[in-house]
């Protein structure tokens, strides 16, 4: 007996300039209650003012990585029980990559789901961190414990960047270059023009989606999304999450370019262009990085098989390898090394 | 800007005597890793010798309810990751309720989802726990922590219950006659003439299975599942859990029926052979009930609003009542009382 369950599930996209009025967030909100969710930081920016405008609740949380941990989670949840949230609370998450990271793994679990709203603020988590996922970090690495779950909508509001810092938009446009690598051959080109074009964000956001509605439960296609993140994950873990997001992620993409090169894969003289569009970061290994530890954190990689470790990797600018549908490949030690050199003369 | 996201999700379901063989379970696992999960007792009466057949790991479980906690499944994932298990291992829980609610809540989280197979041992997990449902326990209530998440296969093999106590039968039955209460009126004629009939165990999956199938996010038809449960998880929450979880829900079933019965929906005549019905059990509260502890366990009810009470009620045997979509209905502490009352006159 086969039992077929079917689930269709819709979020809501909206992008633009000031769209976080009254009018909309009371839309979405009809008939349920409210928490809204925010690291300090955003709440003295924007939270104070948009909780009020929806006469809401506000919880705040410390700000970055090292917030996205299960005892956070515990108080948060902990947090939501003693106020009485329901089945009808929806949480409204306000922030940066790992407020709304972890606010939509509490949303996914908490009496088995409750209704969502995102308000990424960075430009990370508008272009990556905002769209299907959820995660908290563990010891034994970042993002490995998670769910899939669907907010009811995300609103990417893009005049909250312009109190944005500048490291931030480098956060942002590490993945921003990784969708031009893996996916959309026309983001490097408007990348090269001018680095802060908004039509970069709509685009990483509809590369996004597009995969992710191709491959909604991280089966096949959808691991290209990894690509630069197998050492990026591994820097950022050996660092305790001292090196930001970005750096990590632009470092593991120019390693990972290099490795598609090294074995075969990807042409020298397209590996060249990519390392000067990465001439705009100012790229360097994290002070406490040993290449052992390196070696340990990607052997619990989310890809690994066999504690084998695989990488997605690419063909050309805008195109990872199927591999058959896997999208990745086991890699050898001695097939990584050369790559681990290279970035450890360049940017050690 | 709309971005629906479907995904579909299939679930095999075998039922049958003995079907626990080498070759079905390598058939359902190929090319993947597995880890057996089971309580000790299991363990020790099946899970040695299935894990034998299998060739897998074996990780076991304190057994019961009080297992279904945080601190199990942190102990449990952390073992995961120590023995390296990544996304292309499947989990097999193998046991009683409890532990296929915990061991799914691990597979749902960890790295995002594994595959997952449930291997239910008890009257109750194959009935009940075992189809659509995930869950830990907090201090604030039962499965109050928990996702949507759909096994990979589900293993009915009715030979496992040959060795259930007799208590586990009742703590099953409660939940079949809960089924034929909102659900199917053939179930209750089934139960008067032969309670261990095995068409049973069939008839109740497959009202769960209609019911999860037609609301399978849990928005409103499957509320009706929670008939018995507003009171039967109080009751276990304030007794610690100590009651065992079908006399919990068989006293929540007939408090439920009664309060449908005061309230004008269900006749006197139907609540009569209800009664009659539930005279196998031998029922009463545990010796530390008082109502005020079980009217603050009622406020976190996960149907609460506003902190007011909803119930799932009946207006005639095998059928609950819709409330326009809602299925379950406000209920005030005025209108709950003569039915508590009667209660603690007859189980007190």
């Amino acid at each position: 007996m086969i039992h077929p369950l079917m689930e269709s599930i819709a979020t809501a996209l909206y992008i633009g300039k000031n769209i976080l009025t009254e009018e909309l967030l009371n839309e979405l909100c009809a008939q349920l209650k409210t928490v809204m969710i925010a690291d300090t930081k955003v709440a003295d920016l924007y939270g104070i003012k948009i909780s009020k405008l929806l006469n809401t609740q506000l919880l705040t949380l410390p700000s970055g990585e090292k917030a996205k941990t299960k005892e956070i989670q515990e108080e948060v949840i902990d947090a939501l029980f003693k106020m009485g949230a329901g089945k009808d609370t929806a949480l409204i998450a306000l922030g940066g990559g790992a407020t709304t990271d972890l606010v939509a793994f509490v949303a996914s679990i908490y009496m088995r789901g409750i209704p969502l709203i995102l308000i990424p603020t960075t430009l990370l988590a508008m272009v990556d961190g905002a769209i299907g996922k959820t995660a908290i970090n563990t010891s034994f690495g970042k993002n490995l414990i998670g769910t899939i779950y669907h907010p009811k909508a995300v609103l990417v509001s893009v005049e909250t960047l312009e109190t944005l810092p500048e490291q931030e938009w480098f956060n942002g446009l590490a993945e921003i270059l990784k969708m031009g690598l893996i996916y959309d051959p026309d983001i490097c080109p408007l990348v090269q023009k001018n680095r802060k074009d908004p039509e970069l964000i709509v685009q990483a956001i509809k590369g996004k989606i597009s995969i992710v509605e191709q491959d909604p439960l991280e089966r096949h296609l959808r691991r290209i999304l990894n690509f630069g993140h197998t050492i990026g994950h591994g820097l950022e873990g050996i660092s305790h999450y001292e090196i930001p997001h970005g750096q990590a992620v632009a470092i593991g993409s120019l390693v990972e370019a290099h490795l598609s090169m090294s074995l075969g894969y990807f042409s020298e003289k397209e590996f060249e262009e990519i390392q000067e569009l990465y001439n705009v970061f100012s790229l360097h290994l994290h002070n406490t990085y040993h290449r052992q530890h390196l070696l340990k954190a990607l052997s619990y990689d989310k890809k690994s098989i066999d504690g084998k470790i695989r990488f997605v990797l690419i063909d050309k600018i805008g195109h990872a390898l199927p591999f058959g549908g896997m999208y990745c490949r086991p890699v050898s030690l001695d097939e990584l090394e050369p790559s681990l050199v290279w970035m450890e003369k360049n940017y050690g």
